[in-house]
């Protein structure tokens, strides 16, 4: 079903139960653009490491909103032997929900935009009813700010509520806002006096003079009055201080309460429903997914972390179980019969032998997804196909055992190799980044790295190697690259060989790598 | 009208009609967001000297995207007495047209994405169906691409196109690529031998291989071929080779040079509608059009220049005669009179006395606006009502004249003290920003800058200064404000009782400036 702002407060109790009930859950994420920088290719290097990697995508891809996310439920269903699945389509847009709340700045990348309007995508949904989000630090301060505002509030009832972290001191009114305080607890005065009259409008004022005006109120008038801000027509604000007995006072203030309380859930949001998803700690499926994992975080947790290991952290807490059905389609046993792992080509081999379509049906209420007419590139769509992937490949795991398994549990011994494994696109040595330890480090000694001139093509560089057979070439930016060659041996002919080159310098794999830990060190 | 992507073609010799016939044009445009970092009231803090003004605005806003451009021509008809008028409200989009353009990316600032979408702004027009356009230097490298691929293609005929500019050396064919190439002469030579075939088609290959075939095919087959590149349903690309006759060798290349120039134009696409606006020489009104312009330069021109003074010198070659309406209505006789100069506000009071409302209408076939049920923030709509606001000034200014005169012509030398003078908005001492000259440099010796703890809020501020009377505080970052004080005199005695101040320093703003400029110079 398709989630935005609208109907989304009416369905989160729909969602928290599909989430709660599942014994798995797929995602997708569908972002305004991949990298505001390098190329892609340049991007996925086939040399980079799962650190260089990480560090590019934090640089180069956080930037882009993450605005369509797919969230699809999967629970096996004994009795009908079948799964029924619900699927989530969440339209994600940061709209400030008031004048002080953070107004998010994301680029586009026209390319993207235009393919997502090739898709179909509904711009309009996200920009005019996407659901908001805050982030916890963002959820922390306007949680604070509630806290802030309540204790600003008149009423000793109300103490309670001031924040552990909030060392505002009181402000002295300066010099010359004392004529403007005094004529207002003037004012005060006459309305305590008359019996006729049970309210006083202040006059519009400026958000300085509010907060003395309260600070002034709560210390001098702690009981019998309740002050509030309200907004013109011309979104001027000004005070409302009205007469008021202790109960009725304390009545108002738990009506706010509860309101402040629902506004701060609205303005979380989307949030929620990542937190539903990371409480749960249920196996999350994803294709490709480092990049959604990257987003996710960064959206709806806390700005990335400067270390890939601090992500891995993050992440693990965040999501205690990934899998990445890419990294899976391309390791054994699996890498042999599937050529090619893109999702829509991975869905369709599946289906076909030696493996079999699993038996999935949509739950009551809730629309189908056709997988002939495809949908491409919709997230609630992708990450329903992507479920479909992993529960065929679940099953031909399962299909060696004897007896048979079917279907493989989420927690099967069978699975476990493939937990918290996230594919590393293009790379040519590392398949994977592994969220639970240190990564892989293969050996590059057939690796040289050689910087050039910007003028220089590839071509350039078949030239400059012609003599050392076969070579492939992976550009870095426009002024280097890494070539490899068929032969380890060969690595230190050609750094000798271009000893005495000045336009180009050519190094082995060991010295980049060096070098580059050694700026690092220096900062 | 609208004007999209599906029916700009279709449309242009329309718009350059109502361009060439206009007596003056209005425009607006709407943006993607306003400011990347700062506040809105820092970004236009009320002392910035307009080259200050300039760097913050190139810095903080050209990031966005000018996505809805508003033009609306006014001819005006003396038969009838009243202005005819034609509104275009244009979508913009940057589309990557081919795999090697440019694929910008630009900046989203959530509350403005969320303030038009409010309005009822229609993403998907823009971001589906927005029209493309090219600055100067991405025209002309287009061009240059399309004068090599020329050049490359055999014959030599085709070497009369080959760009000016184009420095490429032939490329020699490396080593690895010679049996490649050898192939495809004999494959070639072969194809000429043989009466009963016309064409060959080569494999798939790479770019670089292309490139060798095309130069190799030019240099040895002058004449009596046809090459041409064709696209797989997989998008690998692959060379055909086809027997012509000199005859029909050139017809081919004739119609794919026209077929190229339409592309070409469809790249440039809404940047043709610029480029007519300028070449007209027309008068060209906006309201509070800084930003309209810089945008507008920066888009469809140039990356914005370094200095402000560049930018007047480019500005004054694009449009030679701006009027911004929110200066005229900001200046005598119109200051005395209106109260508030918001667009929609103008407009409103300029129907009343001692105005008049102008007599317009929309020419035939094009939808008119209702100026009653207000479509505020959609660019056509904004252009519109900017031009009826000039139109009433304008014969106010008539209204004077005996005998008093109306029209007033947009050669007017009525309105000639307006022109090309752009409102800065919220600068205290200086109205506008020449385009023609140098601008005003105001006293500003009642003005100190102060740097401070960014603990500070505005009340500290009023604290530290409470024994100088009435100050103004204008805000510039976190840790630093101008702060104003009424009397002159009252400055060197502030600056003298901060010299032992360690949380926060006071400076004159003479020195604040003597500093910038010091700073600038060594930077
Ligand atoms: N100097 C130079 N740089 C290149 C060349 N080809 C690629 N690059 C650089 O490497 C990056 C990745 O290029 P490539 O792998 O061809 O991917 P693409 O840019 O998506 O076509 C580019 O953005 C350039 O910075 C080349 O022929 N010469
Ligand atoms: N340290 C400090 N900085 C402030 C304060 N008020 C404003 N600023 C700075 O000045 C900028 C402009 O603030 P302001 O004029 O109030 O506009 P606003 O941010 O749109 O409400 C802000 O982004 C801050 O960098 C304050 O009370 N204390």
């Amino acid at each position: 079903m398709e989630v935005t702002r609208s109907n989304f407060k009416d369905n989160l109790g729909k969602i928290y139960e599909a989430i709660e009930e599942a014994d798995f859950l797929a995602i997708d994420g569908e972002f305004s653009g991949i990298s505001d920088g390098p190329s892609v290719s340049a991007l996925t290097n086939g040399f980079d490491t799962p650190e260089e990697r990480y560090q590019k995508l934090k640089k180069h891809s956080m930037g882009f909103l993450l605005f369509q996310f797919g969230l699809c439920t999967f629970k096996y269903n004994l009795t009908e032997a079948k799964y029924v699945m619900k699927s989530f389509n969440f339209y994600i847009f940061p709209k400030p929900f008031s004048r002080t709340s953070p107004d998010v700045k994301f680029v586009c990348q026209s390319s993207s935009i235009d393919f997502l309007a090739n898709q179909g995508f509904d711009f309009n949904k996200v920009f005019c009813n996407g659901i908001p989000y805050l982030n916890q630090e963002e959820e922390r301060q306007l949680r604070e700010q509630y806290d802030e505002k309540r204790s600003q509030a008149n009423g000793a009832g109300t103490l309670s509520y001031v924040s552990p972290n909030a060392t505002k001191h009181p402000v002295t009114i300066p010099e010359d806002q004392k004529k403007f305080i005094e004529n207002v607890v003037e004012r005060i005065e006459e309305l305590l006096q008359k019996e006729e009259s049970s309210s006083l409008e202040l006059e519009p004022c400026t958000g300085f003079q509010r907060k003395l005006i309260y600070q002034m109120l709560s210390w001098k008038y702690p009981k019998g009055i309740h002050v509030e801000t309200v907004e013109t027509d011309k979104k001027e604000r000004y005070i409302i201080v009205s007469k008021v007995d202790e109960e009725e006072r304390k009545r108002r203030e738990q009506v706010k309460q509860v309101k402040e309380q629902e506004e701060l859930n609205d303005a979380v949001g989307f949030s929620r429903v990542i937190h539903a998803i990371a409480n749960s700690r249920k196996l999350v499926v994803g294709h490709n997914m480092l990049l959604d994992v990257m987003h996710t975080i960064h959206q709806f947790y806390c700005p990335l972390p400067e270390e890939l290991g601090e992500f891995k952290e993050v992440t693990t807490c965040v999501f205690p179980r990934l899998l990445d059905t890419k990294l899976m389609a391309s390791t054994a046993p699996f890498k042999e019969t599937i050529s090619n792992t893109s999702l829509a080509e991975l869905e369709k081999r599946l289906k076909e032998r030696p493996f079999s379509p699993p038996k999935v049906e949509s739950a009551e209420g809730f629309p189908s997804y056709d997988t002939a007419s495809e949908q491409l590139h919709e997230a609630g769509y992708d990450a329903y196909i992507t479920g479909l992937c992993f529960i065929s490949m679940a099953s031909f795991l399962g299909s060696f055992l004897s007896p048979p398994k079917n279907p493989v549990s989420a927690n099967s011994k069978l699975i476990e190799p493939f937990f918290n494994k996230l594919f590393l696109m293009r790379v040519m040595d590392i398949p994977y980044l592994n969220l639970e330890g240190p990564d892989l480090e293969p050996k590059r000694d057939h690796v040289l790295y050689v910087t050039f001139p910007k003028e220089w093509k590839t071509s350039d560089l078949y030239q400059l190697f012609r003599a050392f057979g076969k070579i492939q070439v992976s550009w870095i930016d426009d002024t280097s690259a890494f070539v490899s060659l068929s032969q380890p041996e060969q690595v230190q002919i050609a750094v000798n060989t271009s000893k005495y080159a000045e336009s180009y310098r050519i190094q082995t794999y060991a010295e980049y790598s060096e070098n580059k830990h050694g700026e690092k060190r220096q900062g």
